[in-house]
């Protein structure tokens, strides 16, 4: 039963996202490549037996996207490198204090070097970049400095070691990005444009929701905002493996990959003021149905004008192409909530009558439904929403167009 | 420059959680304790040159939590275990097949592995618990299944690594629980009440600051709402480490850490309307002075009484102790939501003497300064945010009082 279920979810994956399938397809070339050097004879007798480094490289470092494997590839080479110069030189001088205080130095730069090493993966700059070199750093300098071979046995060994990753490394680098390569820096582009398009789909979906007038259901289409708040991990680990890949399509080496931060930063800010509002949208306080009819159109334009902002900044970043229109549907914006804003003080003025009327009835004491003025607080709230919502948006554009500047995105000539 | 900020970027941390040094010199004993492998002889020969492994063990091994150096070192155990004895079974079938066939099913049986191996890594299940013993497994397979050795010779290997691997994860273990143990499972039960504890700050800061007479600042102590926001990442990694946590302190074995991710979830859903809340505090659109006056008590009150709340929730958490008094605040809060109510009704009287004198002096034609109806947009707004967030409070005391029955929390006696 759970084996049955487990291969069901294996299998749902695998459809959903084919590149999955290429991955491990291409991890099983790049192994398949690196043990080749145990077959054939004469690469075998160049490596050596330490050929057993190059299968470990590869099991190590093969990542999903270029940019993971480029970076490990980079702190497991620059970091063995290290690690073994430190642990030559402390052999070395261990060696020059004679017998009795050597394997003290060697016990004590151990330690001490362990410690500093553990202790640096806390700080946030190391963590980002460089936490697989750190450990890289400390096993190969704690393999060099208390094995106990001589030097000229230790270099010999370094340049075995040096060969097994450079062999290693350069068959996972090859084979990630020749065979349907996997780009951390599109993926964070690709990611970034679906969450503005799932922004303003959910934005549409809330207020549509909540005006609707009959059941139907709109299968939870504005739910795309939840994607937006918890894409904060996977963005940041994204930008942080995108500076370590080459230029590739229409990504240039120095793209401003922290500048998809801010605009995620952004979109998230207004994705919890979505959240909010999806709240009240099942909220038991409910407004009149007579309020709720006078109010849709005001509402729709307001929200729809906000989504069409959020579409347009999202084609802008899918072509990498600045668009004309965005202005123009920003100013179609504000337009909307001054026009939002007229609609409220007339209704303002209803709402005036109406609680005339109710007060007049009271002192009658004749016994008639009455509209409390209470049940407006939703919809006003829903109105400064809707208008907080369309502030938010507009820091969406400024970074979406800080990132169009530092991108040199294309002038559209439409 | 850069690497003197960088050093006190360090001492910073440092200073500000002494327990990260104390983790670096963890490390550090552990490591030499398992290098003490090398230079005492009858050991050395006992475990021989494989002690290499002993070290890589460690290093990979040894991590923050109590629960991870445990996953990983079930994790190195098993996935070892497995990947060796699949490698020598895929050998003897090999071997029986004759030298011709035997590197086309060697080779063969890496690749799919491998393949397979590397995909199973996007399942969730496999990822939150077995992601480094998938690694392991392959490495391991790859090493026995590629290498030339024959049968005999394999089982005396393996018995030299699994006794390296035994070695590097007992001191690792060891010294993680015994030198200031840091269990993942303590740190989520903090980190838990510590969120309560800055949603309630929050809450109380942004109305304060919102409410303030004079232009004095708090010190942004309403912020705590963004680490709230941003815990779910840590709550995850933490609440899976801390499942292979033994029982430690007042937590049992089976402790439901699950749980503590529903707490989570529903402090955040919390925050998000806090941060909504927040973004009024700083909007342009104010509320005049005489009405924010008007509703300044009710709005404290309502604030206070959730936090109230919170601050309860927090302490039932720390101390482990259902308290009477959360019932009695929640009522509290109930309350303060009704006389809240009746403050408006009271208010949206007088909004309409106002509106009312308003149209009059319009047809008078008398130009004196009148308050618009859009001005009470602001605290309406706010009223029925402070509602909905007593709503979310209400559904973090549901998801507490889940885990107070589930964690077998103690009666209170007072």
């Amino acid at each position: 039963m759970c084996i049955g279920r487990f291969l069901e979810n294996a299998w749902n994956i695998a459809t959903s996202d084919p590149r999955k399938v290429i991955h491990g397809v291409k991890a099983g070339i790049a192994l398949t490549l690196v043990s080749v050097f145990y077959y054939m004879k004469p690469l075998y007798d160049g490596v050596g037996g330490n050929s057993t480094w190059a299968v470990m490289t590869v099991v190590m470092v093969f990542e999903y996207s270029v940019g993971a494997i480029v970076s490990k590839s980079f702190n497991r080479m620059i970091a063995t490198f290290l690690g073994g110069s430190a642990g030559v030189g402390v052999h070395w001088i261990a060696n020059q204090c004679g017998e009795e205080l050597e394997p003290v130095i060697l016990q004590a730069s151990v330690t001490i070097l362990a410690a500093a090493a553990a202790f640096s993966r806390f700080i946030p700059s190391v963590k980002s970049r460089f936490d697989y070199g750190v450990m890289i750093f400390i096993l190969t300098f704690s393999f060099v400095s208390v094995s106990g071979y001589r030097v000229d046995k230790l270099l010999e060994l370094a340049k075995d070691r040096a060969s097994t990753i450079v062999i290693g490394t350069s068959i996972c680098i090859f084979t990630s990005m020749f065979i349907y390569p996997v780009w951390a820096g599109r993926e964070l582009h690709n990611l970034t444009y679906k969450n503005l398009e799932r922004l303003a789909d959910s934005l549409d979906g809330c207020v549509t929701e909540y005006f609707k007038e009959n059941e139907e259901n709109n299968g939870r289409k504005h739910e795309g905002y939840k994607f937006v708040l918890n894409s904060k991990a996977t963005e940041e680990f994204m930008a942080s493996m995108a500076r370590w890949e080459p230029a590739h399509g229409s990504f240039k080496f120095r793209h401003p990959w922290k500048q998809y931060l801010k605009v995620g930063a952004s979109m998230r800010s207004c994705a919890y003021c979505v959240e909010t509002l999806g709240g009240f949208i099942n909220s038991e306080v409910q407004a009149p149905e007579l309020l709720k009819k006078h109010m849709r159109e005001a509402c729709m334009m307001l929200s729809t004008s906000s989504s069409n902002v959020l579409r347009e900044l999202a084609m802008t970043t899918k072509t990498m192409t600045r668009s004309t229109k965005t202005q123009f549907f920003v100013q179609d914006m504000q337009f909307a909530v001054q026009s939002f804003q007229d609609v409220f003080k007339h209704l303002s003025k209803q709402a005036l009558l109406l609680t005339e009327h109710e007060a007049v009835k009271e002192n009658t004491a004749q016994k008639t439904k009455t509209v409390p003025i209470m049940a407006i607080f939703p919809i006003t709230t829903m109105a400064t929403l809707l208008i907080e919502i369309t502030e938010r948006v507009k820091s969406i554009v400024v970074e979406v167009e800080n990132m169009a500047t530092q991108a040199d995105f294309k002038e559209n000539k439409a």
